[in-house]
């Protein structure tokens, strides 16, 4: 006999559910319910037709409910919300948005991929009428709205998370004034303090302000104009505000009818995507993941994981039984010009975790170029490589102008297949003078890396140079002297890397030698001179150019 | 007792030994050996100088004999030729070539990597006054001067290789009329026949004549002008002609020593890199290496490999034992506007094995946008992917204009990890729509594959067609009439994939039934509509894009 399946949410998951489900079972009746008036939407790209970069609306909406049932036989109801789920009947209650009405439909596999919502947390003010959360078809229509008929001059952006940043540049690209909020001392929670910092540099050199470490205390709408005043008392006025400050799950449904979720209100499921309930699978942003690298509970609303679980349920109610991994969350955004990317864990997930730099974890970071310096565009990357003592990959983050994607999808990749930087030092990737270099910046840090645990390089990072004993160290700068005009350490002394050899002797063989460079690959030679030479040293992780993004 | 080395080749893999042998060892003594004038220059980039796109003569040279003095201590000897190895003596002849004098120099270990030298086959005429090959700097200039002089207006390259191919392009880039001649069928032998034919659309599209399955004859030279005669009796005027038909190993020196040599001339080493001696290594384009994949002996002229090798054989000088597991041959380059590249092996070479297609392997061909195709720029790329029954990956070759770079870099680490199509089809890479799409062109490939694998979608390749059994066979064609009229298979019917559900009746069900659409997608839909309706179905891999480019 046939199978009856609903499904719970016509985006992401859902609807690459659907799509899957039918090619493996013509029999199968298939109800996608979406509460919305849209599927299949292009979520990530809202941002972008807000900006202009996407020209035609159009292109938003992959595909349409007539579509879905032309191809795929599908029968999908828009603007029908399912409110409730009777697990013991096998049925779920659905309420026609437009007539009112309700109705009940059985099912023998319920899937849900309900999604989440952007946080809206009760700020005073916060329903001012040009404060706006972008997630759907009809935010992005009010937004562009807004923008296209009131023409505001100046935007607010509240949170810098990946979303924030990229409204950021789409409003910024409209020409608008924008500041960003952010309560963290940072943005792009998925990187490291250091990392972001190339960031928040770049942000600024396109003249969008910056307020770190302050939280918005209240909203103030008056004829158009809201002004926000931060936890500082700092006040900014806005004529359009954006909120992207988190979302949180859609598991009501989930909740109401006794599944069982986590404390952050994510659905649990099992390695096969099943919920507590045997009939109930769930999916994507609404759902609790194991995390690849670490193994413990955690969510991550992505949209690669939300289509490639739609598949594996699919899979699972027909019969295969297929494992879903887990999530490394690797993750990328543009940012302006700048490319930022991670995968597997930060170090401050490893801190939370109770690990600790250098005993637990080693940390290496390299810039290195996007491709052969010597071909036109080689611009440089910074890679910030986490990795265990044995070796095992745990994470990395990348930030740069070009080639980022493609490093990050190979440590991704590493990661997944439980690679050590020893793996990565030896991957044979694909090398000619426009794409990258013989030693690509991902074997490069694989070798800096290797050079670490294998204790021919011992590194100092930034966050430890305040802890040095000052008296006992020296600085020793080696780049050129016309470098050193750019800018260096305070207290740090110049020696060139070239003379080096023959001015061992003006170094004191009782201080810790701190040697740096442009990026560590010079301080790297001048380490290996040293140590050979009876000295202790420790190069400066990322050189002068991580040093002065944090402290400069 | 520090040791003495001695390199024999001053760039890719003689530099980085040195390189490498010095941070690891201050007191090493170490001298390398190179015969030409200059030493670590870009041999990758020397088509992109003669072209213009690099612009600095200098920019060619990353490191010069002095420098390697100041920062690595290296006794660097330009135009010193090591003309004799005594083995027994642990000691080599050196002639240097400005004095014409010989001298000998002692060793503890000796390196050798040599590098190989562009084949000139004795046809008539070859030394003709405008007939270059392109290795090192001297012939560059040589090739800039001649061309900023004598202005030539028509270049034949002789050979598709992608040094020829970079030539072609560089030529065309300075305003002359190119014609490349290549033996075989096709250009760029790492590609199957089908992935090479996008090649040949493409040079065409640029007004470069391609001359296939036609060798050189002869070669007259008369003031200025080569008129190159081929095997098929076309002649060719040329006012400049490269020839760039393949290298050979310099490995003249090893055999004269009496270390082995495979049949190609290829200096075998062992594991270690260590070759018949003891204390001689040997590496880069001179040596042996074993396929990652196939675990044969072969040859790869590549300059990541050699920089690796020179990495490890330092390690293992220093007394480090440090293994290369063997090269897989990822290859990369830039066709004017294309990207060519693989990893793996390719059919040739399974069929050379004795491998036959769909028993001892299969093949997927797709064709994925470069990024979310409602973010503008995307442009499909196509992907051959080859895989045991088992789901190992063999190989894949991906051409395309954007992003294929990625794809191979991250193929190419599955390979590495010894990774399945089942891998690829989970790997977790970054998405944001200027990057890639929810689901990766790599997770598309490797979803694809599994559906072959899994018998839920069989599939016929192009080169399968002519042998059908065209009375019991029914061509599909699911497209949109519109896209029809722009070309279609011979024979074909044409039943939309929207409408074949109802249209089932119109189909024979003793007839094989082969559906095909522009790329295969639309077809797989419709195979899983016809195989659930009880046919026999095959869908035409890589869809009607492969098909045209074979036969169009
Ligand atoms: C602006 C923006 C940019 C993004 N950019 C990226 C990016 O670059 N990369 C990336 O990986 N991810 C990105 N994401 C996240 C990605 O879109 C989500 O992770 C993904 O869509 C989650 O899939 P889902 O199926 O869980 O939820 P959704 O795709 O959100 O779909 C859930 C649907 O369920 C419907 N629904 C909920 N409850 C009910 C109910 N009771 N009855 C009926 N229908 C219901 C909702 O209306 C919604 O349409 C972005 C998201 C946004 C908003
Ligand atoms: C135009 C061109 C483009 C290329 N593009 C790419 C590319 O895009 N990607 C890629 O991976 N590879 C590319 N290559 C190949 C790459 O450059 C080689 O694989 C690599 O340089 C091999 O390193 P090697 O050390 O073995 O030899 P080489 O780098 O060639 O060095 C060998 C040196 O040894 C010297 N020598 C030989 N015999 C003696 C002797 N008896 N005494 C003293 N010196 C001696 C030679 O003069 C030579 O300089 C390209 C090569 C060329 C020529
Ligand atoms: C549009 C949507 C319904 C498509 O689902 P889908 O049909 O599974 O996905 P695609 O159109 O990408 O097709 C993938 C299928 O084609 C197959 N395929 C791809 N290229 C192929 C080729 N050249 N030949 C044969 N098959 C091919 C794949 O194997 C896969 O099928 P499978 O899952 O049965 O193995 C769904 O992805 C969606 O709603 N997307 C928009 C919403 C969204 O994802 N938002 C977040 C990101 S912005
Ligand atoms: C120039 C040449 C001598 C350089 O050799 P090299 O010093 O080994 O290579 P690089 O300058 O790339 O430096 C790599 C080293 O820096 C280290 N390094 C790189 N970035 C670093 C960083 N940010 N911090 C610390 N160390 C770093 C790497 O670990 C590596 O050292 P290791 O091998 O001891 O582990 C050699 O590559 C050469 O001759 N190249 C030109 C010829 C050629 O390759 N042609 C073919 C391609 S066109």
């Amino acid at each position: 006999m046939s199978k009856k399946v609903l499904i719970v949410g016509g985006v992401a998951g859902g609807a690459s559910t659907a799509a899957r489900l039918r090619r493996m079972d013509e029999d199968a009746e298939i109800i996608m319910f979406e509460r919305g008036e849209y599927i299949s939407f292009a979520n990530c790209g809202l941002p972008y037709y807000i900006g202009g970069t996407i020209k035609e609306r159009d292109a938003l909406l992959v595909q349409t409910p007539e579509k879905m049932k032309a191809r795929f036989n599908i029968d999908v109801r828009v603007k029908n919300e399912v409110i409730k789920i009777d697990k013991e009947k096998k049925e779920v209650e659905v309420k026609d948005l437009d007539s009112g009405k309700t109705y009940r439909e059985s099912y023998d596999y319920l899937v849900l991929s309900p999604g989440s919502t952007p946080l809206k947390p009760p700020i005073p003010g916060i329903d001012s009428p040009n404060i706006f959360t972008l997630w759907n078809i009809p935010d992005t229509d009010a937004i562009k709205e807004y923008i296209d008929t009131k023409k505001p001059k100046r935007a607010v952006v509240v949170g810098g998370g990946f979303i924030g940043l990229e409204m950021a540049e789409n409003l910024h690209d409209r020409g608008l004034d924008v500041s960003i909020v952010e309560m963290a001392d940072q943005v792009m929670a998925p990187m490291d303090y250091e990392m972001a910092q190339i960031i928040h540099q770049h942000i600024k050199s396109k003249d969008v302000k910056l307020h770190l470490k302050d939280g918005v205390k209240s909203f103030e709408y008056r004829s158009g104009v809201t002004t926000v005043t931060l936890q500082s008392g700092k006040t900014i006025d806005a004529d359009i505000v954006m909120l992207s400050i988190g979302v949180r799950p859609n598991s009501e449904l989930a909740k109401d009818c006794g599944l069982e979720l986590n404390q952050r209100g994510g659905i649990k499921v099992d390695g096969y995507l099943k919920t507590t309930d045997e009939n109930i699978f769930a999916i994507g942003d609404a759902i609790e993941v194991t995390d690849f690298v670490n193994n413990k509970k955690t969510m991550v609303p992505l949209a690669g994981p939300a289509n490639k679980q739609g598949r594996i349920v699919a899979n699972n109610i027909i019969g295969r039984k297929e494992k879903y991994k887990g999530t490394q969350g690797t993750s990328i955004a543009k940012v302006f010009d700048l490319t930022v990317a991670s995968t597997g864990n930060n170090e401050k997930t490893l801190k939370r975790l109770g690990m600790e730099y250098n005993k637990d974890y080693k940390v290496s970071i390299t810039h290195s170029k996007s491709h052969a310096g010597y071909y036109p565009g080689a611009i440089p990357m910074t890679i910030k490589l986490i990795f265990t003592p044995k070796g095992e990959v745990l994470g990395a983050q990348i930030v740069g102008y070009d080639g980022v994607d493609k490093r990050i999808d190979v440590i991704a990749s590493a990661i997944r297949f439980g690679g050590t930087i020893y793996d990565l030092k030896e991957l044979e990737l694909a090398y000619a003078p426009p794409y990258s270099s013989a030693k690509d910046p991902v074997n490069m840090a694989g070798f800096t890396a290797e050079n670490i645990l294998n204790g021919d390089m011992d590194v100092i990072q930034w966050h430890e140079l305040d802890k040095i004993d000052k008296d006992n160290t020296i600085i020793l700068d080696i780049r050129e002297p016309e470098e050193r005009e750019l800018g260096y350490i305070e207290g740090s002394i110049n020696i060139p890397l070239n003379e080096l050899r023959d001015r061992l002797d003006e170094l004191d063989k009782d201080k810790l030698i701190v040697p740096y460079c442009a990026i560590g690959l010079r301080a790297y030679i001048a380490t290996r001179i040293l140590v050979q030479n009876g000295f202790k040293v420790k190069n400066l992780s990322g050189g002068y150019t991580t040093y002065s993004c944090v402290f400069c």
